[in-house]
């Protein structure tokens, strides 16, 4: 429920991050900052507070393989909906953009102006950028240009931000059951567990599913 | 380059996280701290440490819907590898484990023991969780008792850790290429844009594939 203790904290940091955020994220970067105030104008228009346990969710169109996804690290950190409590997905459409779903309040869809990506595009940042120069390493003062760019507009300059009345999601149900891999002795999640010629094996070692080494040689 | 002031870093934090850490997670649960020591274990061991920008990888072993995965928020936090800098995979073998590959140093596998899932298990907490009460709503005192259990443990106490001299990965490379869709007019990046009657499409507006519609009804 809003409380004017909510809607102090979504204006107080409207146009500045608290120092923690930049601390999860790493580096400087405008992409990040867009995430927060994605999540923050949904907070505040859904009437809620940062989601502290499993209630809220977050289903981004950004993909992988390019710069933009730092987008989630803001919407991670603004919503409260973390990767490692199962609440951000990733839908792989390759826009800047995300649905925020309160299973009470309903869902939200915002998405990030062409306008502002074009202006974005202009700024010193990116000349670094695409010259393969990392975040962490362009002059501060080209960083926060580009960063106030963002911090400084009101919601509505950045996002267009569409009700999706007919959103509709069930979590994945939790369990806390688990059995031992009878090859290595490590425990798996029964979801996870298989069985191969009797035996109740962990994915590695029934060598089922190679999902490891679809990327990665080991 | 492992320094003075890492090493200070990782020891300080060892036992009592940073507040932030906490903020960011959203409540206070054993499975995040246990990220939070597998990652710090890890930079300690590759001499490295966390991540300012796109130069270290995290290969988590879990899964979805059960709450152990709040182990990926310690582990973004610990390491800087965040979902957002696409930093984080997911590999859904359901177990408490996670890879961390430096390209120059190398990876390491780290598992929880499972003689320590067994001692967890025994603490007050779970009762709770097992009734499905949220973590924010477990009186402070019981959520302690269980997180003081792992942070006051050495770290081989805790894990199994393994060097993986073979492994390697190579991450999808980034690109700042974008496209309008010609239906809805927002951007969509190239590797995401789709051909359907000789216009260029974001997936959504293609109909191609309904990734959303695997989980959630529009």
């Amino acid at each position: 429920m809003e409380t004017a203790e909510t809607r102090k904290t979504h204006s107080q940091f409207k146009h500045t991050l608290p120092e923690w955020v930049w601390e999860f994220h790493g580096h400087h970067c405008p992409f990040m900052p867009i995430g927060w105030r994605m999540g923050l104008a949904a907070l505040e228009r859904l009437g809620i507070e940062r989601e502290k346990d499993h209630g809220l969710f977050v289903f981004s169109e950004m993909g992988e393989g390019h710069p933009q996804t730092c987008m989630m690290d803001g919407l991670q950190a603004a919503t409260g909906c973390t990767y490692g409590k199962n609440l951000l997905t990733r839908l792989y459409y390759g826009k800047v953009a995300a649905v925020v779903y309160h299973p009470g309040r309903g869902a939200l869809r915002l998405a990030l102006k062409p306008e502002i990506q074009d202006e974005m595009g202009k700024f010193e940042f990116f000349v670094y950028r695409k010259k393969g120069i990392e975040p962490s390493e362009i002059p501060e003062a080209v960083s926060n240009e580009v960063i106030n760019f963002i911090l400084s507009k009101e919601d509505e300059e950045l996002f267009t931000i569409k009700e999706m009345p007919n959103f509709q999601y069930k979590p994945t149900p939790g369990s806390f059951n688990r059995v031992k891999c009878s090859s290595c002795g490590e425990y798996v999640f029964e979801r996870y567990a298989r069985l191969k010629d009797g035996q109740v094996l962990c994915i590695p070692c029934s060598n089922y599913e190679k999902n490891l080494a679809k990327k990665v040689e080991l």
